[in-house]
């Protein structure tokens, strides 16, 4: 390996077995073929592909495997002598990735992966075996794609307190929500789109129900704050009950809607969260738009840092799965949670309903004297304060109208109170859509 | 050190000598002492000063310096054998600085510098300098304070193929054209009251002429292209000639104004440049107001990437040097240009004049029939195409008006060379303003 000050460039390739060739593997084969000049010249050495492992050995990928060797099992990869280090990109949390990675860090391989779902659940007892047998593990290509989220949380931050971390970590709910401010269309609509033009899966459950998204989070979330958080305790709300009508609204008030995954720490603990949210127009984040990503935090020193690129794609991914593997032929790899998994402890995150912050709320309700005093007085009684109130000119029918509520900031546990309490109104004519106003 | 899978925390501090005291030098202090927990964590050991140069010993700089053991001499921190890392603060691209990183280096001491002179001036010397003693020489704080610039280029998008490079890179600047822009007033009236409320210099001169921008732009570039660039030969424009007029005129267009680094390459070469830009106001990088930095970049594989973060100040500057120094407790740095030097080669910009890219022309001129025939003459003879001409209804008096011409994308040479012949004519009044457009 390479001398920290690079003096002792050696001309021994570093070799991998790669596992998984859909688009992240075969745009992998293709950036370590097209980039080899310099990433030779980066990494000390070559970095180059010796054997790979998938389902289907006659699958046209675009790509010529014929000159590596094939394993049907990804996992006998692991005792081919011939490879240094693993790279997964099998996906899923548990299965054959889990069985790889698990296998490769006990036989003490350096192992690459892009599987967010695997290490947001099972990242405590990975970091304990990459520990225990000297492995490295790198997973620079888990969250938000080309972007160097991960480098930039565990080393560029290193130094820092940070005090909240969190973005736009899916580019399908972003792209749809996107599309649904600039046209006026409804979800459904929009999702039938994206999924035509390749943005969004044919099952949309894992992105637009925000569990990819949480993923991401658990682990921006693990390295700011230095322990794994249980992906479990984290609270999950996707886009699908978002309407049109509710971007008209957010755009009278100055607000844009985002799916937004969001950790924060404060004395009573770490509380984290995906869920869609109204952010100020004027908001860096506010501005980032279609299949993009950015990763937003603030540290009691740095202060507000964003970043912002390609969340997803063969070339995005591939770039940054080809920047862990040049670390570890530098040999320059942090540990997986940025400290030694002796400091490691596995926490929860604490209950949405514990969230102090403002609402917005967006009720149907039949067109009659009342109504207002009536849902005023829900609030007044669960100990909300209002801010303000409108009606929308164009979502009024003859019969009934709808209304928008902006809360002062209050606690959560209250205001689910109340929505409950307004859902029970006769006159309450669908259930209310509550969401979250962060000024991020 | 710690082994590279963080299993063998060790207590033996990493010693600091810190050399400048100033506004940096006591954030720095300040930080370690705030976050020595959560540094000791991540560095695998603790981070302490232990020695500090200064020139005066009874200035109150509102940290507790007694501790520490003192130097008037910084050159003295090297021989100290207490002392394993030299922290260099001084500042300037000659003189005590350059000396002091330079004996450190050969005494084989790893270093860490703030300084964006003097790497943008000597990065070639100092890179030979830190192989050839296997010193690690940092300098994350040179560019964009808090923001990991230096570790998003070298490291985090090592795998790829930069096409160009750029970004906001001098706070004072972007502080001052966001004013402008924001209340219409003109750019000396701005520049006073920066320097009052302290984002300005007394002589502003490094900042508002552009140099500070073109050190850390040469920086950016050297490390994406894989080449030192030689710094005189980078085209450098400041703001001075920026007026109120040309935000009006920039909003009619639907551009903003931003002071520009940019770096490109291309099949002959790169191109180095700092100067105003018009850049269209949809663009992230349009949107990045008042003091905050931003540095955007493009690869091939990884697309578009934007961090945006605070490039100035104690809290953000002492960040970027702390995690340099976890990064060298770690034993996790990279070459200082990201390859061997064997690789490096000094190289210089292409002269602005060969530029293809459109431009904006604000000219003053009597109001009289014939003149704009008389300029349309002069860019056709020169090979320069129209896109549009505007003028300003507000911008009128009796006898003069202001107008802006907007030209096709031309070779800057031609450009130029229509701008002296229309300077030339006697209907025009006053030099003309020539700002690039660059569509970011």
């Amino acid at each position: 390996m390479t001398s920290p000050s690079g003096s002792t460039a050696s001309a021994t390739p570093l070799r991998l077995g790669v596992a998984g060739l859909g688009t992240v593997g075969a745009g992998l084969i293709t950036l370590l073929r097209d980039n080899a000049d310099l990433i030779t010249a980066r990494a000390g050495r070559p970095v180059e592909v010796t054997a790979v492992a998938a389902r289907d050995r006659n699958r046209d990928r675009g790509i010529d495997v014929t000159p590596f060797r094939w394993y049907d099992n990804a996992t006998d990869l692991v005792s081919d002598p011939n490879v240094d280090v693993i790279v997964e990109l099998i996906g899923g949390a548990d299965g054959t990735a889990r069985l790889l990675v698990e296998s490769a860090l006990t036989a003490g391989k350096p192992t690459v992966t892009a599987n967010k779902a695997l290490i947001a659940l099972h990242g405590e007892t990975l970091a304990r075996l990459s520990e225990r047998h000297k492995a490295p593990l790198l997973f620079e290509a888990a969250v938000a794609g080309g972007i160097p989220a991960i480098k930039t949380v565990r080393e560029g931050l290193a130094a820092d307190r940070i005090l909240w971390i969190g973005g736009i970590l899916n580019g399908t709910c972003n792209y749809i929500l996107t599309a649904m401010r600039e046209t006026g269309r409804d979800f459904a609509d929009v999702l039938a789109e994206a999924q035509a033009l390749g943005y969004a899966e044919a099952d949309p459950s894992t992105d637009v129900d925000g569990i990819d998204a949480a993923h991401k989070l658990t682990i921006l979330a693990s390295l700011a704050f230095g322990n794994p958080i249980i992906f479990d305790s984290v609270h999950v709300e996707g886009i699908r009950h978002i309407g049109a009508l509710d971007f008209s609204f957010a755009r009278t008030l100055g607000y844009r809607i985002k799916l937004i995954g969001l950790a924060r720490r404060n004395e009573y603990g770490i509380e984290a969260r995906v869920a869609p949210c109204l952010i100020p127009e004027a908001s860096p984040i506010a501005q980032v738009d279609g299949v993009f990503n950015a990763v937003i935090t603030e540290g009691t020193f740095v202060g507000r840092l964003m970043v912002e690129g390609r969340g997803a794609g063969a070339g995005p991914t591939a770039s940054a799965v080809a920047a862990d593997l040049i670390d570890l032929a530098r040999n320059t790899t942090a540990p997986v949670w940025g400290t030694s998994s002796s400091e490691l402890k596995s926490v929860r995150s604490r209950p949405a309903s514990e969230r102090e912050g403002a609402f917005y709320i967006r009720l149907t309700v039949t067109d009659r004297p009342g109504v207002i005093a009536d849902i005023a007085a829900i609030l007044r009684d669960c100990g909300v304060s209002l801010n303000s109130m409108i009606q929308h000119p164009s979502a009024r029918t003859d019969q009934d109208v709808s209304l928008v509520l902006v809360t002062h900031p209050t606690r959560e546990a209250g205001m689910q109170h109340a929505v409950d309490k307004i859902s029970a109104l006769p006159v309450v004519l669908s259930a209310p859509v509550l969401v979250r106003i962060e000024n991020l």
